[in-house]
């Protein structure tokens, strides 16, 4: 189903350390200037002292133009000492979708995306196989096929950064991509690279997680996706989910049920991550909406 | 795990038409008055028009005294029309239980409030059977048993309120008490009667779901729990979960399955509502938290 | 990932009213003529005195040459008024996709096909409006636009039977195809026309389920899917899914979360279909393995 | 709901190496002794060549007496070199309970196996800490308090053994009891102890697993039971099952929601174990059923 056109919103997500005034002072920044608040949503995690929130306001009728409103709310985040970040729902999302040789994942992302369900434009494919090659083009997106040495892997990166720095990405999401990116990678895009692996974190991270669930016996086996880290399978989780399984399920069908359940669960933090409904805090997420 | 001392807080629901300047004005009042929000969790349902928020603040350092809160915030309140109602942690609801010979959402319930997890009183449990006495007396909470003949119901509705009244009942949970309230009944406790149907509402309303669900051939069963309203099993849903089933499962395998879901459900509802976490509008509800 | 070559098996699916030696002398028929059993699954439903069973067996040694295994099996299945079916692995069916203008089903199920996860092809997608056949030709799969207008319904039906004649269909999947099909096409496909409808029937059966969830204020949304028989929405059920929503979710979140269920839970009964894991017996479904 | 009379019958258990002609000849010798078969569930491992059979049938008729069943069955099991076990659905199994402080899953259990729903009895809960005694003493159950100190754990053992001699207990259920017990405790009751742990294991093992689930961030937490072994959460998993979590909740909030999981995974785990469902294989279960 399109989406039908809603009127342009704009979406302050925030953090800080807990104070008293947080939300009259950034509620009352929005209502004194004529914006409606479509949606709030305001957390206090007491363990930490850390202070997180959501706000959307519709900008129809808002008296700030979008160019100038992180100027003027600037000073309110100051003197709360805010991390903060400031999006508006007219902007269309990036994102290089980088895969191997399975396609489940990238096929459940094109599908959303061609459909025009979500908003969000895909300019590069990037593989170290050229297997997927056929499904990019079925779709019309450009595909990168760029080979990972082990004894060569930087050469492979810089090309992987060129790629993202012409066609501007925002979101890198790693679809089933077999390889591990260096730190240097990963310093690049903070929060902006979103990893599927295929188990219930932090159970069976690296390599082979469905033979060593089947090994172990488990009776549930899941997907979990995050923010990529230096430390690998270790970064902010942001959605994970699982499925059951018995003894009458042998390591092809963990792969089986598991791929129904990664594409699903990836798709989700995609989705929360394109809606600007994630805020990173330590090394988790707040994931609101 | 007995719950540790917390500072006492005051909650505020609130539902009204949606305009602009809610949530600046209520978080304003109770910023200018000293006092920390804790949580605020607020929607506005755009195609109802509907404003709905759920405010927790610490009394602790608050200027406003408890006693005096409802009266100051009353001008905000009528300014804005708002549905509104003020709740403090340090006071203790009075449940009533009802139940007829099934005895596991009964247990369930015992167990919460015996051990100390729940913030909650049980007075007295209702019957219109024997069989469950044993089990009050465990406990050392008064029974009473009440039977509903057919043709003597608003006679045994009489006792009841006679009982609830005695008691200063906050809330009555139909823990699978298997008669139908009449409308008198319901309308002297608006949104303040939680019920159990073993069912996923609305499919299978009325009398042996289990049985409708197994004739039926479903793959999940479920249950919901909602308040209480004229109509048998329409009124505002607060909690549904289901469990899956496959063909190998008889209607009493349904049963047994669906009995461990049940208690669960109706539990998640009930400390829902004691933690004030739900609001009613139209015949739904948000619960919040 | 592509199957690895198994060795081929054949399937009986069979049901008959409960009586003793039903075991014995299947597997005994089996045994006597070298074959290995590589699964058996059995169940009796005592309420209904009905015996289910799937049993696999490896042809590989086997004593009868796959074309006779019918004819042997025959004394047996007729001494115990057997309803039986012999499935063979190494026939790849023949499905046709039935769509209208979602596309979410039919994209998960030509990842499915197109990657070689499923044994199976597709000869034909058929639609009423022209909207999915960009999809059809970047898959390279023939496109039938058969639009179906109320007062001749009984002549685009003709034109679909005589398609699936000409295409030798073993199975039409109706992926979100809006039209009702008529008793007479239901009745030439008997078990094999699977469709999903977007709700946990038998609740919000019919049009709109989803306006009607949340109309009704459910906490859980469903899909479900079902053969196909005269009666609308009230065949032989195969497989059902819950998503959880909350009040914060509209009508069209309901709409996203529902599609990524919807396909979910139609892939996995036109798995079940295509591994011959599933029997219908009465208005049920027996689903194996 | 008290479970009808039901006519005796007797389950085999049976893992072997996988070979031809295993069922043909155990369900041939039911057969040949006029026993009805009410459930046959089979299934062979391909992967570790394991055949493993569940096999229900009525005694009603069947011309073996009971008592002398195990020796007729005796040379086919030699024959095909069987591990195997043999229950009568008549023996009541009795089962100790081992608690510390928190009462809930003791709790579900008693509610269980007051309400007559489980065919077993318990005739003593032991504890290392007296807190729950006033549980026991309502249910009518003796109550040991055998205080474990690190330097005198042997000691306590050994009080602790003696009871289950006296009271020639089937199962010990570790309902949230907080020790390890010895290597020399578990090779006693092989098979025969189950624990439940609060994490969705091999995630989380030992120590205070939803502090480390909220330091980690996950989505999921979740709750395990297994047989106990000598290493530490390392047993046969029987059950798992997981709630959702978000940011909002704290430490509090996760045993909270996890005490409503460790119970019912827990009793569904116990309920499984009594009505002979389980076959364990290398460091696996097999839960028929």
């Amino acid at each position: 189903m399109p989406p039908k056109p809603t009127p342009s919103t704009a979406v302050l997500l925030i953090s800080c350390p807990d104070q008293t005034g947080l939300v009259a002072n950034t509620t009352g920044f929005i209502h004194a200037n004529n914006g409606n608040i479509v949606h709030l949503d305001q957390h206090v995690d007491h363990q930490g002292g850390v202070f997180l929130m959501k706000l959307t306001w519709d900008l129809d009728g808002f008296w700030i133009p979008p160019e100038r409103v992180a100027e003027k709310f600037q000073p309110i985040a100051e003197r709360f000492r805010m991390t903060w970040s400031l999006h508006f729902s007219d902007v269309v999302p990036r994102m290089a979708i980088f895969v191997s040789k399975q396609g489940h994942c990238l096929h459940d992302i094109l599908a959303h995306v061609s459909s025009g369900e979500w908003n969000a434009t895909i300019p590069i494919i990037v593989s170290n196989h050229p297997t997927l090659a056929p499904v990019a083009e079925r779709f019309g997106i450009p595909f990168a096929c760029i080979p990972v040495d082990a004894d060569a892997k930087a050469e492979a990166e810089a090309k992987q950064i060129a790629l993202m720095d012409e066609h501007q990405v925002d979101l890198i999401v790693l679809a089933r991509y077999m390889q591990i990116v260096s730190d240097d990678f990963v310093r690049r895009y903070p929060n902006r690279i979103i990893n599927i692996h295929h188990s219930f974190l932090p159970a069976f991270a690296g390599a082979k997680p469905y033979h060593a669930a089947h090994e172990r016996g488990v009776k549930l086996i899941g997907a979990t996706s995050h923010y990529v880290t230096a430390e690998l399978d270790a970064g902010p989780i942001i959605e994970q989910d699982v499925v059951r399984i018995s003894h009458k399920d042998g390591v092809r069908d963990l792969i089986r049920k598991g791929q129904d359940l990664e594409k699903v669960v990836l798709s989700r933090a995609v989705w929360h991550h394109i809606q600007h409904d994630i805020l990173v805090y330590g090394n988790k997420t707040a994931v609101f909406g």
